[in-house]
């Protein structure tokens, strides 16, 4: 018996508490022409907060299979050094389920719904879930903290505690 | 009058002299199973040079538009202060032009022919050419530097010491 979560629309605003969504669709003041104009930089759309503890950044591809419906949440993670940010590059939309930082409060637990041209960077601390694939096998570019330190936290939700996805 | 350079394949073993090819398809030892076997995390595939003279990374979108065919090269560029990494995520090919560093080499340039789920990162210092998108409207997740310092080098090329790309 689980409680069911809504996935809303993926946007900044919504996303604020958490971390950065990075899409082109962004503020003008970060769209800078380049390139003798063949190209539009969409600048600086990301804090990579890497560095605690002599930690670097970490540039991967994680490769991801959707979980059997209904997806339900029954754990969630954090990484307590470092940011760690999402870029999908194969065309399918995927969900992203996140929870404020400090400790975790499962009644907070809130999950959204990310169009395909949309990546999420996860401020350091916030809670997430891991990779939601949806649709098929999907890639994303990750970048995130290599270094020194323990750096992932991970917590498993008491049943009562869990949300199953409306999709 | 301009000489022809024919695009090769790009494979991590040939673009080796300029830095890395960013794809899944990377050396096993790289590849590790994560969150409970529904992700498989090609780790590590790029190095993120751009902590020289306080730098940051930066992470930005590239919106480029292709340029006319045939496709001239007349200038080369290069970040002396750190890499800059190129992940098409608009699922199309694009150019990759490219020549050793140190003093550059009009005769050394050579091009490479990306595929769309191939990412490149331009080691420091590494000569290339900007964003060469084929094809359509591409967008390009960008990782580079920001900080203090000129980060720019630029050279334009003579006539005769011009590319055409043969396409």
């Amino acid at each position: 018996m689980t409680r069911t979560l809504i996935p809303r629309p993926l946007t900044a605003e919504a996303f604020a508490p958490y971390g950065e969504v990075i899409e082109a669709a962004a503020a003008a003041r970060q769209a800078i022409p380049i390139n003798y104009g063949a190209t539009m930089r969409f600048h600086d759309l990301a804090r990579i907060d890497v560095a605690e503890g002599g930690g670097e950044p970490c540039v991967s591809i994680f490769r991801s299979q959707p979980l059997p419906q209904p997806i339900e949440i029954k754990l969630m993670e954090r990484h307590p050094l470092g940011s760690q940010a999402f870029i999908p590059f194969g065309g399918r939309p995927y969900l992203v389920v996140v929870a404020p930082p400090g400790e975790l409060d499962p009644d907070r637990i809130e999950a959204f719904l990310a169009q395909p041209h949309q990546g999420v960077n996860y401020a350091k601390g916030t809670w997430h879930h891991y990779s939601l694939a949806l649709e098929g096998e999907s890639d994303f570019l990750v970048i995130d903290r290599q270094g020194p330190g323990d750096n992932l936290d991970e917590v498993e939700l008491a049943p009562e505690q869990r949300w199953t996805i409306a999709l």
